[in-house]
């Protein structure tokens, strides 16, 4: 399946959240592609990726990284597709924040969509529903992935009513 | 023409901020909808705005809200197209982190893309971005876009260089 | 016993801290109810509790939610009756301030009685004391719940003051 | 009218913030008393006003303070009436985290009902909302409120979608 | 020997920070007395010890408490002795800014004199020092206890240039 | 009269705040020495003035500064007696974070006495103390001191009690 | 004079700020060049900038920005030559913590110096400092530097123990 | 070797974070040399270290120290060279933010070249790119080591892509 999702993070220590994203995808049966690009420590290759990801066919692209994180936004500045930011919460971050502001506070005319802190997943369901926008099929399945969240929840209210708290709580 | 981005705030007091992502809206070509609902005082129209998104042509909703800003979120909720969140900073927030962290910190499986504090502009390219990588006439004017954000600090870095920085300060 | 306290979460990993509440209040003998309801995915759902509370006898919602809490604020725009919020702390949060703040800094017109984080024993007691302002039965039982807290301290002052310091640290 | 709310303040100086609260309880027809009381310069006042509350017909107290805010809490102390606490935001604040701290973050066992920096009003319709739940005449009216707030911004979205954003922001 | 510091905390679970105060003035050989004294749940034991303790020989006092700390501030407004506070991390705090500024953002004419977050040792040594500023005996001991301050870190330095940092981490 | 309080500032810009200290000083009777010295461009001045304050009859030193506020740590690690430290809000501060913390989060063995920010009266009240616990006179001075604290709010809320808020606050 | 030292800035509207590094630079007789390059703006300007830059003959970048200030990091990673970053106070800005944090906070293997919110002149000092380390006739500037700040300092001390501090507030 | 950078901490507790600077000069072969100065514990072999450290040949230090870290500033204000300051998590730190800002929020003159959190190595990179910008060789050494993570990167993105992420994640 041709891609249409490019997710790349700026370390492969950040590939537990954003393998999420992918898992989501490939669930809903998105075609994505998935690398590392680091804007610190490979920024030509950098270049080359988010100038070459429209005529590649991608429409949006998920980038994902820690401390003071610039791949989100430098990847936005380099193309015109939307991108999703994702904020890692890394060792010797100061809880987060450094990661979140570096990629939220973007400057007007760049924007980042950014998620909650280690949102992968969340990353993924946001491309996903950018997809299904224009793609009727991918858009059901979107509205299914919904309707799933609501059911959960419901079964969960009813299992709590049913046996009590205090039950629920032994196990 | 038909909008295919919805626009919507939790006041009229957020006007002057939101009515940039329709002024660039508009400067794109990209139709637009906007109108304000609240999700604290008017639940039952925001139920009705975002159930009936995508079969009035929506593609991608913006909202805007201050303090404990739930309308992106509970938009978010209530449809599976994209929703774009935009923290306003309003009297008695404590600097915007109220609003910031309400809309950006959602749950696993209802994300928003959220923008910085007071980005209404760039919710407007944000959502345009989104249109313009499926829609090519709009994905050339955002490349267009882009290029006139080059040039603008190209003209600015030759001017400063030229006259020199103490002859720009005096202005 | 009729349930005059509505105990509401948006997820049953926050039955934890939201049990603290329905153990006070059973202790007090104030009927309650406790259940699941989420606003980011049973919206519906939270309508319908929210709107027929009043009519069930509840005089007093307690709502807890943890991140982008959105429960307690949606809730207490659904209703008139006074709703506590009790911000949790949840995995990827940022240290709670998103919970906190996104059920605190509620808009003008629509209140949330926030808690302290974690806050479920005093989201029961603060519940409690509302209906024991009306009703003279359980006002009597907070007296002496009051009492009960000043006895320990005391005995544990005694404690230190004749063991000594050393003593007590030892154990 | 016998008040059923007492609302206090730690100076006179809070005085802007909390007379909303006395106003909207004087719309809705809800007795009150106000004055000031402080923790710091006027402890036994403090005492004798919590500690005769109760007998003296009053139902809920609202206090208001400042920096670090001990008035809501200690009051919360020495009465088992609900006590709702109004963060203020004073001079040499640290952006009113102080007081929002020190009024939220109360210890087990003596919880504050915290409402947003600056709360007033909202306070006085927290504590309607708790007479509201027992008296049905003042809950009606709680519900009359609840439908003007809606009312104002049903009528705010029209004038948007008629006149046109532009229109609006010429104002 | 008679007592001229008071160390009192909120809590018996503040023990094990305050202890290292009253480990302190032991070494010290000042006098001081130690126990539970609460703001919230014991008000008027803390009215008590407050105002007795200048008659009692006290010359400065010693508060810790966690949370929303209310102690230090209340003992300061109850005597016109000098209140050290302590603030103490404690569980559900949000990183301990809640004790701090519960305790520093004292209004004005009721100043607490803080000390780090878990600073029970320096609590112990602050309170020596304002004994030894009158006290000669305990002043030179003050000295003492600075030199030896010294003495640690040059030992700790040779040793590091002797053997080299190499060695030092093996340990 | 001979100084025992030495007030000391880092910049003639720190003035407004700390000759609160000195008018409170004054108004008591305590004697006090004002001077700048400043850790950052004066160190040996510093030096020399910490080191000698003890000979020269000091009992406490009141040290204010802004930004990364070395001054009162550096001073308190330079002498035996109490340091208070007051945080000033300098231009391009972050709102007075970067001074509170440089002064309150001293490492074991050197405490600060640290007050609230921009507590310049505080420091002098609390210096006030400190004297006043060892000196009868100056201690009796203190107590009229807090009685007139008591008195002014005791008029102020039979003010408002007998004019009514409204009156007040046309004002 | 050949520049040793380029200023660059992400938008003239920094330039108030990074002028104060050329005016420093400009004092102390060290050459300097100074531009706009904007990382998100012009992203292969500020490649051919930074890489060029050691070859020209530069021994330290200072890059100024705000909000997500990717452009010191960004031409940290594209240079050996160390590079002094300026967080700068811009609109919008969350305090300034977005700049600061986005600066400081760079992964292991590309370090920024980083100075204070709005430190330009600071900025040009630090550069200075560098180019004095090999420079003799630069160090002994930088030298007669640090003996101006100590005379100021005297200078403003003797004046305010000459007049006293009354006279001085006067003014 | 003779040492070009001098390497000192407030605490051998600092050591394992400070090591990493030495560890990579030593790597590229630049000469330091490593010991303990305290700024609270020795003052005067803080002024000692700093006074002489030009005339020893040291052309830049590194500070490292933590919570209310006053080393590196000190240091700072002591010579004219170049200082690098590390902020230091240490315990009872609050998240870092007290060492973070006391290194960074410097006044005007005195800047501290500041690293990340616990960014030993990053502060080693620093110092040896300064020593680059003068010496040929150790400017070429940096060269290499900027291309050895750009090669670990591509390496990364290599076998990430090649082996596809579930496989990288099994491990």
């Amino acid at each position: 399946m041709k891609p249409s999702v490019g997710i790349i993070m700026g370390s492969q220590s950040d590939l537990p959240i954003m393998a999420e994203a992918a898992q989501f995808l490939e669930e809903l049966g998105v075609g994505y592609e998935l690398t590392v690009v680091s804007a610190h420590r490979t920024p030509q290759r950098m270049i080359d990726y988010a100038g070459s990801a429209r005529e590649r066919g991608i429409k949006v692209i998920v980038a994902g990284a820690g401390g003071a994180a610039h791949l989100p936004g430098m990847v936005a500045s380099l193309t015109s597709l939307p991108v999703i930011g994702v904020p890692i919460l890394s060792s010797n971050s100061i809880d987060g924040w450094d990661s979140i502001l570096s990629i939220l506070q973007m400057p007007s005319g760049i924007p980042v969509a950014t998620v909650a802190l280690n949102g992968g997943k969340n990353a993924g369901i946001l491309a996903a529903s950018m997809v299904g926008a224009f793609d009727q099929e991918v858009g059901k399945k979107m509205d299914e992935f919904k309707s799933s969240l609501r059911e959960k929840v419901e079964k969960s209210a009813s299992q709590i009513e049913e046996k009590g708290w205090k039950e629920i709580l032994k196990k």
